[in-house]
């Protein structure tokens, strides 16, 4: 049968649904450009509109993950992780966790990106190490899992590129917001890039993409199921993203509190927990540990030996860093300004909203205002409190990194609006709302 | 307030209503290049799902008319008539009309379309008429209203470009099926070509776009409520397009049996029925009289006596062409093979499915497959037999007009799959379903 991009919009727009050979058809033709990126447009408007099945979606994502090189660990496939979070405001959850889990003995390969929306991505930090290099070959990632254990590297263009593509389509034309395309896009990549097991952590809250638990939930779901088709063991976390995580908010910033952390200097707040929690989960869904304390007794023992922080390291000399920044934190850029910011009045902190916080570290240059402009890595905040604390009036309540006074009273305006205090104590919210794995309709197995 | 195209097509995308200032910034964005054409394509796509209310429609209407250049009859701005069908197989009613409606003293000045779709365009078919120009400047076009009160013309680039530019969009991406983009389309062109009367012949069923009356009246509703809006007036009639309209299909075809009407040869059926019912129609909404029989009777004597005749030789010695051609069919290019096809069994022809006619044309080469083949002028199909005839196996039903014997073959396979005959008597349907004007609601006026 000859297909016609027209006649296949048209399915789409009546809510059909469309075979693996149209999908592939769709991505093709766009790919090689006999589709104009204005009928992929309207066909991407469509798919917002009517959604894609489950079976679309897992035919989209393998498409897409087909699209381009893809990585292979040889033997070693199946049991390489990669850790994926959807994106939030003081996200280094990343940079604490590879580390941890490739000295557990997980071989890890997380491929990032450089980040696009209000938050910097995992690349952006990590490249605040002076020297560290991210743009690595497949063959390169290949030998340093092999070698280490531990790869963090930017996502390659020749990997899904036409996920790539089509992604920076969906953010001109405005069809980012659709749960099918935002799962084949995720799992598409991760096709790509080799590792049998997906442990993803789906935000929601003011700091999200996603804005609900229940958002997130479905988004999850889809994700899992999707990976079940394609053959990826997918775990799926969810979790709260209403306020930043951690106490750092800026590249430098965030590697010195993730540091910290593999010190041995964070043991509580919600940087430890998620970590903690992602970190267990991984150990359990591939079978290296099945009971949870033991997972997370094992896993911070890794920690307080030093082998987590050891294991960093490696990760820095591996690919060209300079290692000092570990030891001695005025090895990275140094910001010009730090401005300490007092509390007009007292009380607990009931919330801190994390999209304001981002638009201060937007407005410092901790954070891309476009695709294109280059990040300041020495700026960013550091939040003194965090919700549930008390603060006294002319206490610290946030301090400000910069290198432009003008930036600095924005990002201080922008602060001040994220922060709500009154005199009531504030319960604890919960910050996991729930795991979705692979195999909750198998707990016969 | 700075806009932004993004934000734009979330807005419509989340069904809210346009400002003004909104609907110029798209369509200036997209006419500058500011926006990309894949973000036209989304936001279109959106309309598509979402609607235009009638207020944004009317805004739509009024930036696309005045996005180029546009005719000014001067004085006679407010008697000038065009007159507009949506497309239909068959249709030459511009061709008897236009003569008929100048010979009556209205100024009428058709800017018309080559054909897009399906059907050829009344600009097509009037060039198969050897040397005849419809190329006309701007002033050629008054010049000629104001010596001959008659002028066919194709729609000048100048006049409403982003309407042209828009309407191209949509057939790429498949959003041309929106009643609020239709109406802005065609009203736009309108405003852009200056005639204040305007009569638009909205047509129904299988040979047309729409496909039912509620359809047709729905549109044509909006149209004259968009006129209102932006000072036109506008009448349409909503038309049956179930069957071709007449017996030619085909180009020169169709010209000749115009002339055959002029000359006061065709008296009956549906294309004089339908010539005559938009004729009064117009002689009654520019208030020449206000009885219908009386201005038929006008009408008819204007065929009976050749002025409808002489004002059309009028009109293509005007515009250059060869008018021999009203007493000498044979001075258009003429076909090579001429295939009278015969019944295969007795019975009354209970319809003709327009939409398969339409199939054999394109097959024929009387339209264009795409927007760049050319055409055949001589080639097409006359209908031995219409609707509720009688017609004996072994008598000529139809009768194809070829240069290709291979598409001859499968014009014929597309025509017999169209007619349906059978023993029943066949009751006749209703050509004219309505007629909706601009005075419905000012009946006490």
């Amino acid at each position: 049968m000859i297909m016609n991009i027209i006649d296949l919009i048209e399915k789409k727009k009546q809510g059909k649904e469309h075979t693996k050979d149209e999908i592939k058809y769709i991505i093709k033709s766009f790919m090689n450009g006999t589709a104009y990126e204005s009928q992929i447009s309207a066909w991407l408007m469509a798919v917002c509109f009517r959604g894609l099945s489950e079976n679309e979606t897992a035919n989209l994502t393998e498409v897409l993950g087909a699209s381009g090189e893809t990585i292979d660990f040889g033997d070693l496939d199946n049991l390489v992780v990669d850790k994926h979070s959807t994106g939030g405001v003081g996200d280094k959850v990343t940079i604490t966790l590879i580390p941890l889990l490739a000295a557990a003995g997980v071989p890890v390969a997380k491929l990032a990106d450089r980040g696009l929306g209000h938050a910097a991505g995992t690349v952006d930090k990590l490249e605040s190490i002076p020297n560290l290099n991210t743009n690595l070959s497949v063959q390169s990632i290949i030998n340093q899992v092999k070698n280490i254990n531990a790869v963090i590297a930017s996502q390659d263009d020749n990997l899904a590129p036409a996920d790539k593509r089509l992604y920076a389509l969906r953010c001109l034309t405005d069809t980012v917001n659709s749960d099918s395309l935002l799962a084949a896009s995720i799992i598409s990549k991760k096709i790509a890039s080799g590792a049998g097991n997906i442990i993803l952590d789906v935000k929601y809250g003011a700091g999200a993409f996603m804005k609900t638990p229940e958002d997130a939930i479905h988004l999850s779901k889809l994700m899992v199921n999707i990976g079940k088709i394609v053959g990826k063991s997918v775990t799926a976390i969810v979790t709260s993203m209403e306020e930043p995580l951690g106490r750092a908010i800026g590249n430098s910033l965030e590697v010195i509190e993730a540091i910290e952390f593999l010190k041995g200097n964070i043991q509580s707040g919600d940087l430890a927990e998620l970590t903690y929690a992602i970190g267990t989960t991984t150990l359990i869904q591939i079978g290296m540990y099945d009971n949870k304390n033991e997972a997370q007794n094992f896993l911070q023992e890794l920690v307080q030996s030093g082998k987590a922080l050891n294991k960093f390291r490696e990760l820095i000399i591996a690919q060209g860093g300079t290692v000092e920044v570990i030891d001695n934190y005025d090895k990275f850029e140094l910001p010009l300004y730090k401005v300490e910011c007092e509390s007009k009045k007292n009380g607990y902190v009931q919330s801190i909203n994390a999209y304001n916080i981002a638009q201060a570290a937007k407005a410092l240059g901790a954070s891309r205002q476009n695709g294109t402009s280059t990040l300041d890595y020495s700026a960013g905040i550091y939040l003194n409190k965090k919700s549930g604390e008390y603060v006294k009036k002319g206490e610290i309540l946030y301090t400000i990194y910069s290198n432009d006074e003008n930036k600095t009273k924005l990002a201080q305006k922008f602060c001040d609006e994220a922060f709500s205090i009154n005199e009531n104590k504030k319960n604890h919210c919960n910050l996991i709302y729930s795991i979705i794995g692979n195999n909750d309709e198998d707990n016969d197995v």
